[in-house]
């Protein structure tokens, strides 16, 4: 009996896939997401469970998903002073489409800007695996070695608020439901050193990296999640810019820019160096 | 009396000033978001309400943020099939920083491929202007010039389901929401009659667009919105991809390319032509 | 006589190639691009012979690569006043990757910005099948069209320049090289009438769209070139950018913003609408 | 007598520039880069002259040109097998515009793929500041260290060939342009510790690492110096992928993806942990 040419297919592509996934099963007319079927998660999940349930591949608690979502919504938006933002808007500006604009936009996230969140997150997940009971004299070890190389904390101080009000809310929103542990309490020790010793606060990296660490978030995701909170804001601007401003519009002036480079009306050729 | 310089940059400045935006005002200690504190707002607002506070500048019904809610988690994923997951993924195999890898995944996102839902709210959004009283003509117009082009209506027919599943639950929610509208009115007529003609169903994208358009959505936020629902899903593979499988993997050998090209062994040297 | 299962696959990979290329064969230790061995053009083909080979899959002749090699080095720099180049900076500002700050820089080629040459090429290419033997009435029409829709002519003008001078110099070396055409005197003849009219002067992307379709490049590609030619500065940049300024700095004060949004302190809640 | 805001704003402007750049100079009808107008470069200067130029501000000897050109045209292609080639096309698949599938392509440069010539440039530099008049023995140390860490030395081995044909002929260009140096021979000192231990040699990034240091450009602009060679042949696959292929092909079939995630049919509901 000869074996036909379809059915040999089939033996390899199950015997060697190039493909394998645990996220969702893609079928005919039927899509089953970590074991959910999306017509059902269609209206009965929450943003943030959806979320949650994709990342770690388990439904949160009732508490963890109301924690999500105050996470994602302290990400929301910081006017036009992230370099993220004016990136986006000056790319909508060019008449580039929407994605392109969106992808600009956290292209600009850099290990200066919205790197905090996850050097915090590693730094906590690293610091307690330090802990032998104590926190205090792990908090004291990550101040000490900042400041002896002159670095900043990740998640401590910022550059336009002294007070960043959106730390201390999401901290009080965590203990409401019950999503603080050990990394948390190494950011609050960590805060009130630095506090002391140099007048710094917290800000929102700095308490959504120590709630999402105490949460099981990975450390590697956390940029993700950042993203995930900060996109619908960068949907806004890059509209506002492309239906409040003109297109292709001059952000300054060509004297506006100061050129410190060779003397002109040099003679061409190759260098005889 | 001398005027200083930094008055008269003050001066300058609000006079002449580079960036405007009704979004957030950003003030030392104090963000201020469409006119909300984001003190505020975190740990009140939910995320879908948060999306349509950031896009369209006022807050949501309970019901238009219950009908969001589901429309975002209906974007939430599709496996590996889509391009875009399929990009991310690989650029998540060669180390790519999981920034570059979300913004590779959605820069796959043309005009083949996640197109549909800002194709669609378009087509209903104008096609509603030329309604006079009757939805019918329109929509039988719309459907025989796609025929007479030879093209796929957008919004309508999928290339793996023949019933996607999260039409017509997206469709029952929006009526218990009381979220539709004419957009979902002709959405509906269209496919009563491509489904006569065809055989042919709305999928999740003609769902989606007539709800939002009759949510007062543009149509050129279409595609923002299936990014903010497909985001989760686009970092969790990645995460999937760097935790499961080995770094720089083939996705196929070079047997299995087929080169067509020209023959061997030219000699280099500029045409003569 | 039984059939092992690499046969099998061997068989299959041939009959079912999943990737097709008739640009380079790939075998263990032999490199063949368009039919030249790769160990032969290193050192014997000159950078922009490569450009042409890669994308048209024959050499050039001996001017067309001369005239390649003018028209990439014509697009080599406009200083910051380019968004593209600016979104570059910002981006390697805030500590992002080399490649990140490159792909960001040209996803800001939006129609408004680098999409002229393309758009004059195909304007060009389209014209000119349009002619009938003579130019002048297509050139003409072109202008009266454009004038009546009150659009500009992609090619033509520049918001810093009025005389470009990169145009006059690139006709004239593709009139030493014998690189112009039909398409070229098509550009030509709009600069003349447009001169006349209205005092414009061809651009950049005026002269290039002319030669490099005369050249036989379709428009489709006319981005493409830009790129390379502008690709190289862009990576300037973004070394100046990293070795020259101070990361992460602010490019203005929360002063220059002008926010006219909503009236602060609304209450939270969802709409009652 | 009352001061003008323009000449307020002139000797503001003067005073306070947001940019600063000495790569071009933008004036109306006068461009002037690294000093030179670009009317002249432009069929006069050479495309790496102008890369050179660019990156480094000066114009490189006649042999070092010649160099450049050979290290860009060394990184042309190498089929489809790059994962920032397969996602570049299957980006031009959905149908993404030209400019964001060549950055979507360039983004897949992760540190496991592109990012080996800028790591061998960094150990060579590195290396030779180390050096105290003998090679060896830091040659020595860098393999020894590597073998200890079971890692790969980044510009030594390749996954598809033994024998890198570019490598040997790199090396002998360089000779015969008299740009080799103590970088150089610390990469041909590696491969012959390497040859001999594991029978691994050097591939291109080895070679042209230790050129291009020795030519004196920073290891921070190697993967700038990969992309200028390599987006032509991006562009070329683009192209292809557009003009030969279907829009939107599938690349798999379902069945040949493996799910391994959770059982079906869970029952929606946030966790009770």
């Amino acid at each position: 009996m000869a074996i036909g040419k379809e059915t040999i297919e089939n033996l390899l592509k199950l015997s060697n896939p190039k493909w394998k996934t645990g996220i969702t099963r893609v079928e005919p007319n039927r899509l089953t997401t970590r074991g959910y079927l999306q017509e059902d998660l269609i209206g009965n999940a929450s943003f943030p469970e959806m979320v949650y349930l994709l990342i770690k591949g388990e439904m949160p608690s009732r508490n963890e998903a109301k924690m999500l979502e105050a996470v994602l919504v302290s990400f929301c938006d910081h006017g036009v002073t992230p370099p993220s933002t004016q990136v986006a808007r000056i790319m909508a500006s060019t008449g580039s489409p929407m994605q392109s604009c969106v992808s600009g936009g956290l292209l600009a996230f850099g290990k200066h800007h919205a790197g905090a969140i996850e050097k915090a997150m590693r730094n906590f997940q690293e610091g307690v695996k330090l802990c032998d009971g104590d926190i205090e004299p792990v908090a004291r070890k990550i101040v000490a070695e900042s400041l002896e190389r002159g670095e900043k904390i990740p998640g401590f101080g910022h550059r336009y608020h002294d007070e960043d009000p959106r730390a201390p809310k999401l901290i009080d929103i965590a203990k409401k439901y019950d999503c603080t542990g050990i990394h948390t309490e190494l950011a609050l020790t960590i805060q009130s050193i630095l506090l002391e010793e140099k007048g710094i606060r917290m800000n929102i990296d700095g308490a959504n990296g120590g709630i999402l660490s105490d949460m099981g978030f990975d450390w590697t995701v956390g940029t993700g999640i950042f993203m995930i909170g900060r996109i619908p804001a960068i949907i806004a601007h890059i509209y506002e810019e492309k239906t409040r401003e003109t297109p292709f519009r001059k952000l300054f002036d060509i004297e506006e820019i100061y050129y410190d480079g060779e003397d002109e009306n040099r003679i061409i050729g190759p260098s005889n160096k």
